[in-house]
């Protein structure tokens, strides 16, 4: 399904069960410690996890920087699959993002971890190419990867 | 939920059964019959009817005129609910819409006969107006007419 001409993908191994790297997505109070590269902050300032329900995150960098993220998530399956897209945002209304995007978010079982997979949708190759010149694969690199250690951490 | 700055909304008492106006939704060869103010023509290019599935409409009218609608559903409730947004196409993906618009159709049971919402979302003022400027309330109440007679032909 993924269009190498519009899409931008990264999957990983994530060496943690399955079910903790669900619990870090599924909790706002964990995903805002590794939703966006470190030293910058994330405020998760709506976090309604169903299919239609408002996913909205707003991140603040030490330089004074700031990326606010209205959206919504369009699907939740429990312990598969996230669907959110800055293209709609509560109540489905229309959204007036500063780039369109939806990001398809794939869990499955690889040995003792977890093959990770974000896809993010765009409506043409120059949003898609924008986006990787933004260092979209640093960014969501290193989200992964703080993804991974805050799921090693979970009780 | 709907708010009047942002959305133009039309509730109709249909003098058909809920089945028979769901059955007139349901089905893209009947939809086709009511969808636009004749002697304008639909053509259902895609007619995915379920969550996540492409919905696209294409119009033409007697005097060469053109609108073409690709978008998706968002959510589908057999017999309540139908929400369809043209900020997104087939597979998620962001949309570059003429105008961005989220349809909500509901319907209810009133005595013999159907309440049916229809409630069209904007991402703006501008938008809303734009809509009702272009004669939102004329078309969509004729869609409506043209749906009650279709909904009482079926056997």
């Amino acid at each position: 399904m993924s269009d190498p001409k519009l899409d931008l993908e990264i999957v990983r191994f994530v060496a943690a069960p399955r079910a903790k790297v669900w619990q870090a997505w599924s909790d706002p109070h964990i995903l805002k410690q590794w939703w966006c590269p470190k030293p910058w902050m994330t405020e998760v300032r709506a976090f309604d996890f169903r299919s239609g329900g408002a996913f909205h995150t707003f991140m603040s960098g030490p330089d004074g920087g700031e990326s606010d993220n209205p959206g919504l998530f369009l699907e939740v399956v429990p312990r598969e699959r996230i669907i959110w897209t800055s293209m709609l945002v509560a109540g489905w209304r229309p959204a007036t993002p500063w780039l369109g995007m939806t990001g398809i978010f794939t869990l499955a079982d690889e040995g003792s971890g977890t093959r990770y997979t974000a896809c993010c949708l765009h409506k043409d190759d120059a949003d898609r190419k924008k986006h990787e010149d933004m260092g979209f694969f640093d960014g969501w690199g290193i989200m992964i990867q703080q993804l991974q250690e805050v799921a090693q951490s979970l009780p």
